[in-house]
C-alpha cells in the first residue's frame, strides 16, 4: 500500500475553501487520491478530507503543518494531517464476551486493520491466553465495586503508558468515569448492542425481546459522559421474529456488533470520522 | 387462486394439540397447503395456523365451526376460521401525505392485495379525485381541535357503516381516541415513521436528524390507547448519512413506510398475525 | 428549492484538476453546495461533479460554458453543465405491468421527481386511463412481430417530438433495435428483474426459481445494443426462501424493481451518473 | 440446553401425513418444541421437521426408528432422526485465507456452534499454529498439480478416519474430485465468493469489478461434481460502489463469506436443510 498523508479539516463554511486548499496542494504537486467534502447547511459548517500521495509532496508532516498554518488560520480551521506510515495505537478493553475481541485481533493479525495494539485491558482473566498467543500484553484490572476509582486510575495509567491514540471498548461492559470520557473525548469507541437511541443502558436484548421488535441492532459510537448518548459512527440491524428467544438475539446480535465495531474502528483510524457537536460526518 | 380456509389457533401449550387438530383435518380429508406452529416457551403459549384447500373438506365455515368446537373447548383455544373467498373489508384513513394511500390503492387495483376498500376517510379534501378515480367513496371528516369527539364519532359511524374488518391509518396523523382503539383492538393498523421504540410521537425524522442516527426506519403496528406502543407487526430501515437533510430523510423514509405498511397489511388480511399480550407472532 | 448549476466532468487523471476547477469557481464567487470527486486508479481517469448556487455566479449557462472552455480543453475534459431550473424531459415506456409506471407517475405528481413527462408510450392500451388522468399524453404503438421496424420508427419519432432528454423502459418488455440504443446511448434506462449478470434475458424469476437462489433482485442500467449488458446504475435484492413460488417472486420482485428504477432515474436526472467504458460512477 | 430429538422427513405429498406423524408423537407423549412443514406444490413433495424434547418420549433413537418404520414405509418417506447430544463431526478444510477458518473456530470454541472438529486439513502449513492452539489436529496435505489423485486419496482417508458427518470447505480453493463429491453428497459445504449463479469459477471479485456490479455476494452450497452448481443453502450480499477497488471487494466480501458460511453450517448441523433435486428447503 502506498504511503499517503491525510488532511482533515472542519471550519465555518464560506466561499473559497476548496480552492484555497486544492491550490495549496497543486502548487506543491500533491496528487490527491481521495477527496471528500461536506457542507452542513443547517450548521453552516464545512468538512473536508484529502488523501495525498506522500511521495508527490516535498514535505514531511512538520513542514506541511508549517506551510499550511496560514491557510488554516485564515479560515479558522480545526484541522490535522496524519501519515499512513504512522499506525494508530489502539488499546482494546474487554470483559467476558470474546466475539468483538477475537474479531478485531484477527483483523489486525491478518493485516486488514493497519494498527498497533499495544495491549488489551480486561476486568477478567478469561482471555489472557488468547491475547498473549497473539503476542500482545494482557493487563488484568479487576473493577472493584467499592473502589472503582482505583481501578480506573490504573486503566488510565495503562492507556497513558501505551501511548494510545484510541481506546476500543470491545464489549467492556463497565461504565468509564467522566474524567476519562472527557480526557479522551473522540478517542474512545464503544459498541452498544442496540440500535440507539432504542434500548440504551443495560440488557438491551432483553428490552428488545420484551418490546417485541422485529429488528435488533448495534451502534458504534464515541463515548461521552452521558451513557450511550455520544456521537454515532455506525449502526446496523438484524431481522428477528417471534421464533427468536433472547438467547437467539444475543447470538445473532454478536455478528452485528462485530461488523459495526470493525467498520467504525476502521473509519476512525483512517481519519474518516469528523465530530461536530454530537454528530459525525463519516467520509467512507 | 384456489379457495382456502384458514384456521388460526392460540392456546396454552401442552402435548397433543397438533395431533388433535391434524387428526381432525385428516379425518375429513382436509388437504393442508400451509401449516405453521409456534411454541412460546417463556409464555407457555401455542400458536398455529393452517391453510386448507376448501374443496377437500365437506364443510362450509359454519359446519366447520360446529364440528371443531369440542376440540377448541378441550384445549381452551382462542381461534377462528376464515374463507379466502370472503375478502376483508379495509377502510383507509389518510391525511395530507399520499404515498401510502397511492401505494395501497395500486396494490388493490392491480389485484395484489385481495381486499375490498369500502371507503377512504380523510381530514382533508386533497385526495378526493385520486380516490374517486379508483371508484372508491371518499369521506371528508375534518378534525376540529375544539370538538374532536364529534369528528371521531363520525369516523366511527363511517367505519361501522362500511362493515369494516380492518382500518389502516395510512399516515393519518391524527391520534384516535381510546374508545375507538379499544373497540377495534387488533384491527387498526398504523404506520409510524421511525423504528420504534426510537422516536415515538411527533416528527420522528426531525428527532432522528437531531440524534445523528445512521439508520432511519418505519414500524407497522396495531393501534392501542398508548401512543406508538402497540404490538409491532413489521419494521424496516434505510441507511442514511451526514449528507442527508431532514427533507432527504422524509423522502427516503416514504419508501420504507410504504413497504412496511403493505407487508403488514398483507399479513394481517391473510390472518398471519396473531397477537399475544403486546407482541405478535407473524406466520409469514 | 434553490436554483443550482451542476458541473460534471470526466477526464484523464493528473495533478491540479481540482485546484484549477475550484479556483475558477472561487474566482467568480461560486458557492459550492455539493462536491464529489473520484479517481479511478486502474483506468487513470478522473470524475468530478459540483453543485453551485446559481445566484452566486455572474453567469448564465452559455456564459459559463464560454468561460470554462479553456480549462476543459487544457485537461481534455468530457464535461457539461446543467441548470436545476431546466427540468429533464423523460419519456416513459410501458407494456402490461403497471407497478413501475404507477410508481414513477406518483413520484412525479407528488413533486418528488423534478422532471417533465412529455408522454407515455406503450405497446398496449391498458394504461391510457391511468396516464391521461395524470394529464399526460398516451401513445399506443403496437409492436408487430412481422414489422418491428415500423413500430420502432414510430417510437423514435415520438421520442424526438417529445424533445426527450431521457427514456425510461418501465418494464417495457420489448427489445429496442440497435440504432435506437446507439442514438440515445447513456439516455435510455431499463429495469431488469434480476441481479445481473445472473438471469439475463427472458423470465428471470423463472430462472431464479429453477436455480433455487435465496435472493432475487433487480438491476437498473443503461440500455446498449447487447441485451442486459449495459452499464449498471443500481441494483438491489430481496430475500426469498423455499416457501416462495414463482408468483411470489414476481410479486416481491416488483417492489425491488420500483425502488431500484426510481433511485436510478433520480440519480440520472440529477446528473449523478457518469459512464466510463461499460461502468458507472454514481455520485449519490 | 435441553436434549432434543430431531425428526426430518421428506416424501410425496398427500393427505394425512401430518396427522399420522403428530399422532405417533402424541401417542407416546412427545412434546414438540419446534415443527416445520413445507408442501412444494410444483414438485408435489412434502417436507417436515420436528424437534421433540428427548425426555418426553420413552425411546432411544434405535427404538424410535423401529417404532416409526411402518409409518415411514406407508408414506414412502426419506427420513432420519438425530439426537442433539450426538454432536456432528465437522472436518474443516482451508487454504491460505484465514477468515472463514478463524470465524468457525471461534464459534466452536465459544460454544455457539455445537459440533466436534476432529481435524483441519489444509494444502498449506500456514494455519498449523492457529489450529493447534485450539487443540485441534492439523493435517497438511499439499495438492500436487501432477498427482492430485494421491492428494485427494489422502484427504478422503483423513475424512474417513475422522468419522466425519460433514466437511466444510472454508475457502479451500481446490476443486474436489467427482468421486469425493458423490461419496459425500449433501455433506460437503462450500462457500463461494459471489452471489451464484453470477461469477461462478475463479476470481469472482475480479469478474464483479469488471462487470461494474453494485452488489457483491457470497453463496453457501452443497458441493456437487459440477463446479459451483450445487444446491444453495444461503446467500447474502454487500453493497459496493465505484469507489471500491478489487482489494476492497475482497476485504468486504470476507465478512459476507464468514456470515453466510456460518449460517449455512449452523442450519446443516441442526438438520434444518433438506435437499430435493438441486434445491434446498431450509427450516430456519
Amino acid at each position: 500500500m502506498e504511503r499517503t498523508y491525510t488532511l482533515v479539516i472542519s471550519c465555518p463554511d464560506r466561499v473559497g475553501i476548496v480552492a484555497k486548499v486544492s491550490n495549496f496542494l497543486a502548487m506543491y504537486g500533491g496528487w490527491i487520491t481521495e477527496a471528500s467534502h461536506h457542507s452542513d447547511r443547517m450548521a453552516n459548517w464545512f468538512f473536508m478530507r484529502h488523501e495525498i500521495r506522500a511521495d508527490t509532496v516535498p514535505f514531511d508532516l512538520e513542514e506541511f503543518r508549517t506551510a499550511f498554518s496560514p491557510i488554516a488560520r485564515e479560515f479558522e480551521m480545526d484541522w490535522f494531517i496524519s501519515d499512513s506510515d504512522q499506525k494508530k495505537r489502539v488499546v482494546l478493553m474487554a470483559s467476558k464476551e470474546s466475539h468483538c475481541l477475537v474479531d478485531l485481533l484477527h483483523r489486525w493479525q491478518s493485516g486488514e486493520l493497519k494498527i498497533e495494539i499495544p495491549c488489551v485491558i480486561s476486568n477478567h482473566e478469561d482471555f489472557r491466553d488468547l491475547v498473549e498467543w497473539h503476542g500482545i500484553p494482557y493487563h488484568y484490572v479487576p473493577v472493584d465495586k467499592n473502589n472503582k476509582q482505583a481501578s480506573f486510575d490504573k486503566v488510565e495509567q495503562l492507556v497513558e503508558e501505551a501511548n494510545a491514540d484510541c481506546v476500543v471498548l470491545a464489549r467492556y461492559m463497565q461504565i468509564l468515569p467522566p474524567n476519562i470520557c472527557q480526557k479522551y473525548a473522540g478517542r474512545v469507541i464503544n459498541i452498544h448492542h442496540s440500535f440507539l437511541p432504542s434500548f440504551a443502558g443495560a440488557k438491551p436484548y432483553h428490552q428488545a425481546y420484551e418490546r417485541g421488535v422485529k429488528l435488533i441492532g448495534a451502534t458504534c459510537h464515541y463515548v461521552t459522559a452521558e451513557l450511550d448518548a455520544g456521537p454515532i459512527i455506525d449502526q446496523d440491524i438484524q431481522r428477528v421474529s417471534h421464533r427468536h428467544t433472547i438467547e437467539d438475539m444475543v447470538r445473532l446480535g454478536k455478528d452485528v456488533e462485530k461488523a459495526v465495531l470493525a467498520r467504525g474502528l476502521r473509519w476512525h483510524i483512517e481519519d474518516r470520522v469528523l465530530v461536530h457537536e454530537n454528530k459525525t460526518v463519516v467520509f467512507n
